[in-house]
């Protein structure tokens, strides 16, 4: 979940800091041996009331599962299987409630996804609610879906629909009580409030060796732009072919929808590379795992990446992430 | 670094979880199996300025080594070795250039110990500036310190001094400009400031076989009572026999820098258990890392724990940490 800026800071602490040897900072999650055969994979996310998420729109059960979810997702964007989670909370006086709460919720993704949480810190604070999990999994070398892994003659394909969660948050946002009594709302604030990580499709693409993937946090236009610059090539992303969510596409409009799909993110579905040649394979590999759509290919080489954003044919821009200061 | 009610609230909190295998929730650190012969030991500690730090005393340099230093203390007080670690800020805008310099302070400690920043989150907030670290490191199976390994007949010991840090504190919160000059401020300041986690110390007693050993973040009195709880026995602590910081006792004054000590906290030095026989082979031992002083014993078993507190041969008070409500 990027805040605007987010990529050039990153890429200033990155840069203070010693590498080390496996993954490190820069793609999902990092990645090293741990013994022959397995690689130990971590990632974090802190999410922060009133950024991340508001109260009065979030119960704390869902607020503990999305707190897990997100970092769930950048394993399944590995290809990992989850282990163990360490936990800290900032919490203002009188929300221990509130906190317990949260942790029925995170527990329950838990238990759905065979994660432990082993430790954590909860600490007092006068500000917003502040939830942090580092998630650790593990991974077989040599299987690791990577940011880096696009070739050029790849298709590029989307698990699941997209734009559903940023509906949902356009439901929340306009609070139009009359749309939010419709029948299609409750799957919008549902993909909004409990994101289903991917961990069986992730651990499915990287276990039949395909070499890309990321996790859909900021919307599919951004996250061609990760993996474009990762991986040093050019990407056209056709907009018309985009699976958007049929409970958006009814409540908002088609034009809508494919926005809410493009720029608005938190569907922690997988954007991944795929041989157009292995195709058929990996469609019926993940028939129970969201299903498959083509929403691209990889154009060419490229170094420092690009990416055209078609709709209707038409180019209609390169789709960048804004590249705001902090 | 526990808030009032803490304890309580991990305690629920931990109640919601399944339990995982290895040690979990209720040490310094995580730990489990990885490979024959190799544990991993986690641990996290999250810094909310205006809690734990003000940022019109602490350099955004000192804040992040500290931030590192606190998740390196606890390692530790495990015995185990640091590898990797996760970072993860939640910063207003304008805060980017604070952060960098936040991140030089933590890469100058992480090069010192051999630590890794490996990923992390930078996020938004609206409020006060919030660090996470989550840290892993390494030890083995069989050599790791313990909160319940103390037994009876067991003598007490900390490494180096106690209360310089809580002195410092003090000297930042009364802000005497003629206190703050002294010769012996610097000391306080820095002991505050940029604590010396006992790495080598922890490694050292994990090696020789020693089975019990806490770091000191919130007084040497409160973690007697975690060492008795999670130990089930009653320990008996002399605070005349305390290591007080020279230069707390001559700016302070002997009864201040004792009370500094006893229930000031943030010291970082390690506080463990070490059967009489092997005093001297342990003295000799630590003798390069901080020195050891016998400030107690444990006297009997006792489920549920129980300290007892002396001054001048006299039991002054159970010095059971405070139970407030979140």
């Amino acid at each position: 979940m990027s805040a605007p800026g987010e990529f050039e800071l990153i890429a200033s602490l990155a840069g203070r800091l010693d590498p080390a040897d496996g993954l490190g900072i820069g793609d999902d999650a990092a990645a090293w041996m741990v013994r022959p055969g397995s690689l130990l994979v971590a990632t974090t996310d802190m999410l922060v009331e009133g950024v991340h998420f508001r109260l009065d729109w979030t119960s704390p059960r869902d607020l503990g599962w999305k707190a897990l979810a997100v970092n769930l997702s950048d394993l399944a964007a590995m290809g990992a299987t989850p282990g163990r989670a360490l936990v800290s909370v900032a919490l203002l006086p009188g929300q221990a409630p509130l906190v317990e709460e949260m942790y029925d919720g995170l527990s329950e993704l838990s238990r759905l996804t065979g994660t432990h949480v082993v430790g954590g810190d909860t600490v007092r604070t006068s500000g917003p609610l502040v939830v942090n999990v580092a998630l650790l999994g593990e991974a077989e070398p040599g299987r690791l879906l990577r940011r880096d892994g696009a070739v050029p003659g790849d298709l590029l394909a989307v698990t699941g629909f997209v734009g559903a969660s940023a509906a949902g948050l356009a439901l929340l946002l306009e609070a139009d009580p009359e749309r939010l009594a419709r029948a299609e709302a409750a799957s919008l604030l549902a993909a909004h409030h409990r994101p289903n990580p991917r961990l069986a499709a992730g651990r499915t693409l990287a276990g039949m060796g395909l070499r890309c993937a990321i996790d859909i946090s900021d919307g599919v236009a951004s996250e061609c732009w990760h993996l474009a610059r990762s991986s040093g090539v050019e990407i056209s992303l056709d907009t018309d072919r985009l699976p958007l969510s049929p409970d958006a596409v009814s409540l908002f409009g088609r034009e809508k929808a494919r926005h809410f799909a493009v720029s608005g993110g938190e569907d922690y579905e997988l954007l991944f590379a795929v041989p157009e040649a292995r195709l058929a394979e990996v469609e019926a590999a993940l028939s129970e795992h969201g299903g498959v759509t083509v929403v691209g290919r990889v154009v060419e080489p490229r170094p420092g990446g690009n990416v055209r954003v078609f709709e209707a044919g038409r180019v209609v821009g390169p789709g960048q992430p804004g590249y705001v200061a902090f």
